[in-house]
């Protein structure tokens, strides 16, 4: 018998218009989560609620046999257990992590994958070394071009059976702030977020920030592999696309007043209602926050604090003078590198980095009812 | 303007044969989670991993100024804050919670609510002080005949706002092994899980393990509140059913090998493989698992290790020669009360308690492919 690895994966599709979720997605979303919007609240979010996305299985490793290889084009190779890695120089970071497909499921048509709303988001503290120390270390060669993070996770995409692997260019993997983290919040990195060790690519969306990580290789050659391949911007199959890098900006709020369980439409009892959120931006400081209730058709600023970490979200405030009726909420980020976020679709074959505003649609009800 | 909160809630109903998972669904299902069943490696399911459902928003309580009170038909009402709970006797159980909808989008036809497939399952150690104590501490009056739990968590069913609330039978409440908890896994109780604190009834559905708890109110009468009439099982809306109660009997296996990413379809490596996981029930200790590698037609019998603790699940192993070919898993789990699972569906209007086999359907390939 000769098996397909390629008949074993489901092929890269597109929904129909009027196609609900499928079971392939049901699948990932039941597995995978995002982060409730009422998290929003804390600066840091607490363990557990931060989104996850995960390829295949939650590797489960043992951390007193783990190593981290460093090899490729360096001066020497380096084999370190995690005792070495946290004798190294210790930095603590807060780090907004998005997921490149994060909205893809409000979009039309529908890229079929993991069918993100707007909450796969978080912040956290990562602690660990930073990569740089330990590139200087082994030894950069001239050559260099792209450094290859890969990690312990293992399954097959599109027929092709892998390890889970991204690259930076050496230009970014140089940079002061990129760390290999092993811990979240303070605690040891839960195995879901890639214990015993990830790499935290501040600024960038998730898919660079490789969990499970056990090797760095340095290339003299740009590294194309699959994961490079998929996590780009494109219309159709057969163009190259722009890779996707840094997160773009969004802003979200904490939908305000009550739920209800199903619909998860919300009602609030009129009178004066604070509104807070988080805006973020992986490319610049966030510069301005503005909220719309008739979802964008006309805006006021809202009050916008100053993050805490360069590359954490910044809180935003804003206070609505609600009346009976039924209102939109929504949001709008925007950076001080002109970037922000469009009130339409932007489209892509992957559904990634789609920066769409946020839109809460939102009852309210008398404040004696 | 008159607003019917009827109209804000989505209707009770079951999906159409050929229907996709709707939009309710995933907002449903990008906010709670599942446990990845590779989870199923750890005795004690790690933080964040535990599956999650949450009715309406999880609440942001000040821990310095939470009370919980306990009125009703007592002899002295009483309100403790954290600390004189914490003062009180500390009870550590090891306890295997399940949401009494897990399995309910495998059903057919789909009764429509949170989608699960056969994930929605932990196991934590949770440390509280026992319920008994301070009921007997307040004096519980003769006519009591339940004890309803409120918690803090507000919302919307069915044209109906309230805050979750649930009740015991004063039978149950009394049991020794009840626990109001403030801690998982020896941390202080996460967000998502109730904090500061969470009532827990070893053996029962999530559903009876009210978060955030802040009320214990002793009644005269049976308490008939939303929540106890929807955790039903019925065949018709109209039908009074029967009470959701303990955790029927479950056995669920690692799904071995590697998984494709969009499918989760396995892939094996051909030769011997260990096949673990879990079995529990809320009834009585499991006294059997079975597997069956051809989906059920056939059974061997799965090396079964004794439960740690009364209530949290058991481990069990079974060595497979696999062959190449393609291969549909399953276990199934028997309790000492003579309780097992059925092959088929057990279909209920909620989808509720419905535990039919899980089925794991597995590509095995050369070992040298």
């Amino acid at each position: 018998m000769t098996i397909d690895l390629e008949s074993i994966s489901s092929p890269a599709r597109v929904a129909s218009p009027e196609e609900g979720i499928s079971a392939d997605e049901l699948r990932l979303a039941a597995r995978n989560h995002g982060m409730p919007l009422e998290s929003l609240h804390w600066d840091i979010t607490p363990a557990g609620l931060h989104y996850l996305l995960i390829h295949y299985d939650i590797p489960a490793i043992d951390p007193t046999t783990f190593e981290l290889v460093i090899d490729g084009v360096v001066g020497s190779p380096l084999s370190l257990d995690l005792d070495a890695i946290r004798s190294r120089p210790k930095v603590t970071a807060v780090v907004t992590l998005e997921c490149a497909g994060n909205g893809r499921a409000r979009l039309l048509p529908r890229p079929v994958s993991q069918p993100w709303l707007t909450e796969a988001v978080g912040t956290a503290r990562w602690s660990g070394t930073p990569l740089l120390g330990l590139l200087q270390e082994a030894g950069i060669a001239e050559e260099a071009v792209d450094v290859v993070f890969t990690g312990a996770d293992h399954g097959i995409e599109r027929g092709l059976e892998q390890d889970y692997q991204r690259a930076l260019p050496v230009t970014e993997a140089l940079r002061e702030d990129v760390l290999l983290a092993y811990e979240m919040n303070g605690a040891p990195l839960p195995p879901q977020h890639g214990a015993p060790l990830r790499l935290v690519v501040p600024g960038w969306y998730g898919m660079a920030h490789v969990k499970w990580l056990r090797r760095i290789t340095l290339v003299a050659q740009p590294f194309d592999g699959f994961q490079m391949r998929a996590y780009r911007l494109r219309d159709t199959p057969d163009e190259p696309g722009v890779p996707v890098t840094r997160i773009e900006p969004r802003a979200l709020l904490v939908p305000p007043g009550f739920p209800d369980f199903m619909s998860r439409r919300r009602v609030v009892r009129s009178g004066p209602v604070r509104i807070e959120g988080r805006a973020w931006s992986g490319w610049a400081p966030v510069s301005k926050v503005e909220v719309s209730i008739d979802g964008g058709d006309t805006w006021e600023p809202a009050d916008l604090e100053r993050a805490q970490a360069s590359h954490g979200w910044a809180r935003w405030t804003w206070t609505w003078q609600s009346e009976l009726g039924s209102y939109v909420l929504a949001c709008r980020a925007t950076d001080a590198s002109g970037r922000t976020q469009p009130l339409g679709q932007r489209w892509s074959r992957g559904g990634f980095a789609n920066n769409t505003i946020q839109r809460v649609p939102v009852i309210v009800i008398s404040s004696e009812m």
